[in-house]
């Protein structure tokens, strides 16, 4: 448990000393416009992140060996610039395995990883499927691979660009399919579960997440869709006796999942399952910008009944929480 | 019950007679390239449309007095140009009221009318709000509107373009809609269900079906969004304290429904309950026309592996019928 | 009439002390970097807006019972920031009924209300067409609406964003369609003119100008097109006999008049009177926009050569004065 | 004044002999599917154009040094065969020079040539900008150019495709820009006539009318606006102490008369004289193609209250008669 | 070598009797208008094809174990429906192996296979990047490979769609891009070489083309830029010590090759080398298709100064022979 | 030779003094937020630009007749505000002609412009075809236009941004045809040469680059395109017996070589030469902002293997360094 976080910093008493446990995501020596040198240092943790500046660099109490992505123990204060806060460090050192824990410096999913991860399972489970039981579980039995999916973000930012987003956001969908699929005589559950699982594996390389979220070259270069499609062919060509035909499903189910040419998918759903998985995904994606948009309002405490401000993930529109306009509490 | 069905004529024996009923969908004089007049009808019924000829119009046994709309007895014989059947017509007179079935005579739904209307009253009645309720009921329990609304196609071609179509399609989506909802707590049931009975409601006045499925001027000056909304509004207008803001919101539904300005919807979803009501509805539309592709396929005896012909409401995009692909009789 | 403007308070002496009536249109408490607690308002009048700070709050000459849309008697002096200049408040209270003329406060048309409205009278006195001219005749003598269409502007920014901007837009329109008209023999002029007068008539409600222009929450979700057809088919409705063709020509000029799907309207023209109406609506539009920027473009002792800054109406556009650039003062 | 026109054939009676004067627009050597071979024609003249076939090329009675483009003398009898009548040629002769009237061999405006050009010198007179009035005289007392200018179609095919269509089409929008220019101070008069004048100058030699409305080579590769600009600069050059200044903005006013790049306008109107310029042309452009396509339905026996056909010059829009619809005969 | 190709037949003698060799590419059951039964076959070979008629299938002289696919021995005679050939068949038996050369049965590549193959292979020995050399060597040597890559067509239609035309448009641009790359210095040579190579070589599973040339499902589902995509992945992780960093930047090169989203291509090019390589692909593919324009009106016999007929791939534009409008024969 | 440049001054010691000559690109009256008057001056040479404030415009030893376009010799002192560094003016007086090489005052071409020109003539010397010879002959050898053509840059801002650029762009562009035009024979080099060296022609007078780069009004209104094809017809127009088709392929591949409409050209490419200018001026400039964007990365010290900032002429996308990443210093 840290002893203090980011986000309150932002009201700190001015001059009050803190201690605190941070993850360096930045740091570049700089000069004040009268010459002066600083080192300037992005601190983060789970609740934000904020400017420190170490005015003394050479004070014996300050650490020289430290680095982005390291865990730093500092001591310090903090001062109002404008509008924002910014912190002035007097002691700084490398913190020791296990002083901290990690959860506590980047944002984290909300749930019980353990329990999302069981829930996934019991759907893999559930599959009449052989083939695709075999494939899942071959996938998610890898401990490398399974211990990135449990702490991979869905994203950079937007939705569930948290750790543990992925995971959230696939049980999620998974729960939300199971709901739809009886609706569809024509679809075959297993597929349209298995490409839930599989559509956004490929975002364990794409992103990296060690310090702070961000894309790999690797990801830039080739995005999730071919790393995940590259995955799941490599495990089918691994399984004996695959169907071939199942994989060609497997893959273009994987391939199409954006829906569009313009959103980076090759090519377009051509199966039924495959445009019900593009359906629900948008339309997962789209709740759950707006349920996090009205969260947003609340906690800044704007008037229920005023629209919101601009959703990026809907195309910048501005959207009106129902309840709060028709002046309910709760149905 | 009619004797014969157009689509059994298309295979009739050629110069062998027929009797039959058929609803006349176009009366036109025509003269042959040797100059020879003859009177050109097209006749349909529930199976689909023929060209049919009478060559002596003048013959006392062809009765003068039907014009397009009608419906008519005829004896005849069928003959075949080139791949096309063509009937010739011998005798013709008027049908007598009752003498046959309406439902015959036009492509109708094969669900059971009189239990989807059951279907739609019961998710009315389930609602908890109590101004939602009594707008439904309202409206619902007007008699003309009522048998409009279980009558008519939902649209002029592609899905459910039949009689009864637009109940079909409002119900199945009532229970999709009732499947998905619980997902997402920030939505507010009965305003979703609202939405979905009454976002196509202007289409009974949008289109035609007496004599086939045509847009009426009113239609194409209008449209059903229009035409729908401003039913709406006048029947919240004359119920005594409907609030007035719930009446923007249901308004708002029904603008927005097809969720993009340059489908004509002149209002983007602006809450959660729009957005999801234009989802469903889109997933709604294009699964169906996945399913009747299948089934012409089947019907057409194309191999179950094989890709379908191009999809109009899948932007021409040919589709895949996976457990056909599989080699799967059935799941 | 007002002591001071905003507009002439931006080269107001520093220090000097100024009295004047303003709007609130923003009241919020605010903390300086130093943490010092203050008091920022946004005020303005028809020249324009500007920040000013009560710096002591509990000071018995500052009221405290004013709040945003309230007109306050303001003494105080000057100080600038940069290129800003910011108002120092060292008394405040509400003004009494009266005190200032309202018209002072907002900005304005520049033409005289009662006449741009006799005008507007005076081409529906014109009309031949009986039906029509009961239907504006019945909207026209609506007190609270004809006292709302003689105030409204006719856009929150751009052309015609000033209060009576709606009446003097419709008034040049009318003015142009009727010089237009009798060019077409095809076009029913009476049409032409009900359109122009009722086409933005939604606006009324879809915004607000009580302090400062906004969008109300009814006109985000519904929208001026949808707000205006609906009080025309309310009025036409309430109209013996008012013919059901007329009335659906009527509520299609008003759906179609932006011309195009993606700019909001349902419908597209459809009959010539509406493609006429949504030329000359557009055109006018611009070409009161290019109007602007030129006069604008010479207050600000731009070159009479030079291009304008960029025209938003026209899509960024820059434009060309062409009398300034061929160096003539008057043609 | 010809024997008889094309349009009248298309009902002659079969097997009688018609003699008649046509314009020959093709001229192709076939054979039969039997292997027969004959001379495969198309006639034309101003009602419209008729394949005609020569079973006995070697007949004395056929002439056979005419060619594409020359106007023929031809005695035949009709046949009709399914919904076309074709022509059946026993004798075939060139015309001599002044056997028959030009006009009658192609489609002409129905206005008076001489009075249109007459409109269009008294707009120039009234000019009070001396250069831009030195500008236009100088190229319309060029004699080829104003036997061009007179004579060329306004377009291939659409709006005004026929002799003389570009002068019907420039004196009606040289009318309606004088009833619209007044409306806003900031034209200048002169140069918007200007405009009118000159925008489509370019298609007298973009297309060619000798033998029916072809493009050029030329025009397809430089179009007709670099074509007019080309030649109003080349005049302007000419003309002592031509203002820069002015030349640049005909220039311009030609360049950007489509409105748009991807109409193929290189530049986008950037002074009010073309805005307007555009708008009214677009404007003018559809309405005739309105009015045009409201003609043929009449002639068509079209019920009045019906839709049009699909009018390309609207995007395949259908448009509704307003009058017809409303039932009045004549306003 | 064949007796007799489809193109003669166009022109033979009707009845004389022919004797030739083809590949069946349809059968299909029929029945004309007056009922009688025949079989429809279509037939080709590198020149084109032909719809070929049975009407007597019972005829000993006919085989019946053949079908689509199969190569056959025709004999029967010509006949011409208006302005189509048909073919009346008379005897028909399966040809046996080695009867005819299956080079005659489709069009292919006018070059030698050999030669462009071994063109192919000395590039690849230029090589001085060892690991990319290490990569195609493998690739090419794979022996099954090797032979889909020399009879691959390019396309199903459009450019190069005949056998061989895989490789004849990769040496081709090979050839380009070794004269381009020496102007940029900032591209790796044989990077972009290597792009070159496989950038089209998912083709071979994409299409089939032993009975004409059609996509398969496969190839409809993925797409021949994953097929060729995870071919090259797989072959990279066979190989001892593939740079992992190289190995991305191969793929990213096929990914991205069609230059936009749009196109198919899930990755814009993001290297300098995938950017000449999308260039050089798109003017290579668009020249080709220009040239085999202007060879198709040569042999059509248009007259050299007209324009083309509409081309495909330069989105329907029509193309002018610069050297035949000057008037030159050769350069 | 300078005695300083701007882009010295921004590491420059503060309050130390430095003499030097600048151009001076704006000058402007303003007055501090304490209503302090200055004059506010941008300086600029061939490094940059700078802002300098003069506090004592009265002072003696600054001139008072010097104005935007003059070239000033400064004496002054840095100081820095933030992360900006500004000038501090002491004395300031007009430079006298010869004083200072221009070439220092603006961005220029970092090769010889002598050298270029004679490759230029080169190319043309090369030229087969006598017409266009001597067209290029004519233009090149008149001394005001080749000046102009040797100094102008080949754009505002973006590739070629400096006094020489449309030199070493055109230079550079027929290097590049010359590599490609034999790869196609189809190509009429001379051709593609002269729209090499003709299509930016225009730029001469569509930029202006006396102070700074800017368009002109003249080029604002008319564009390049027009520009150049206008001077290019006059000159062919000027030359006895010019073929008349050659004369419209040579203005229509200036008129098509930016390839789309909505580019600027209002023609697209109709014969192959004009296709392949379009293709290779785009790969050029493309190949010329990527080579821009890895040179300023690596003078910024950005990690060899770190993704570029993003590229305006690739719309906004990120390159990678081939080389960088794959850790080679020089192939």
């Amino acid at each position: 448990m840290k002893d203090i976080y980011i986000a309150e910093l932002a009201a700190f008493e001015e001059g009050k000393l803190f201690d605190g446990f941070f993850l360096v995501l930045a740091r570049q020596q700089r000069t004040t416009s009268t010459n002066k040198p600083y080192l300037s240092l992005t601190l983060g943790d789970k609740t934000g992140t904020m400017e420190a500046r170490v005015w003394e660099p050479n004070d014996p109490r300050i650490a020289r060996d430290f680095d982005r992505g390291d865990i730093v123990k500092v001591r310090g204060s903090a001062s109002r610039f404008k509008d924002t806060t910014q912190l002035k460090v007097d002691q700084l050192r490398k913190a020791t395995d296990g002083e901290v824990d990690k959860a506590d410096l980047m944002p984290s999913t909300t749930y019980d990883v353990a329990a999302l991860w069981a829930q996934l399972l019991s759907f893999v489970d559930s599959f009449t499927e052989p083939d695709l039981k075999r494939l899942l579980t071959t996938i998610l039995s890898d401990p490398t691979l399974a211990a990135a999916y449990r702490e991979a973000p869905a994203a950079k930012q937007l939705h569930h660009a948290w750790l543990g987003g992925l995971l959230e956001h696939v049980v999620s969908l998974l729960t939300l399919a199971d709901r739809v699929v009886p609706h569809y005589p024509i679809l075959h559950r297993d597929l349209v579960l298995t490409g839930v699982i599989l559509h956004d594996i490929g975002k364990i390389r794409e992103l990296s997440w060690e310090i702070g979220f961000e894309y790999t070259v690797e990801g830039q270069l080739l995005g999730h869709i071919q790393i995940g499609s590259a995955l799941a062919e490599r495990t089918m060509d691994s399984l004996p006796d695959f169907p071939p035909r199942l994989k060609t499903l497997v893959l273009h189910i994987i391939l199409s999942h954006h829906g569009k040419l313009e959103f980076g998918s090759p090519k377009l759903p051509m199966i039924p399952e495959a445009l019900v998985l593009n359906f629900l995904d948008d339309l997962d994606a789209k709740m759950q910008a707006v349920a996090n948009e009205f969260e947003k309002c609340a906690r800044e405490g704007k008037a229920p009944d005023e629209l919101t401000g601009k959703v990026w993930a809907l195309d910048q529109r501005q959207m009106l929480n129902t309840r709060g306009w028709l002046g309910e509490s709760k149905k």
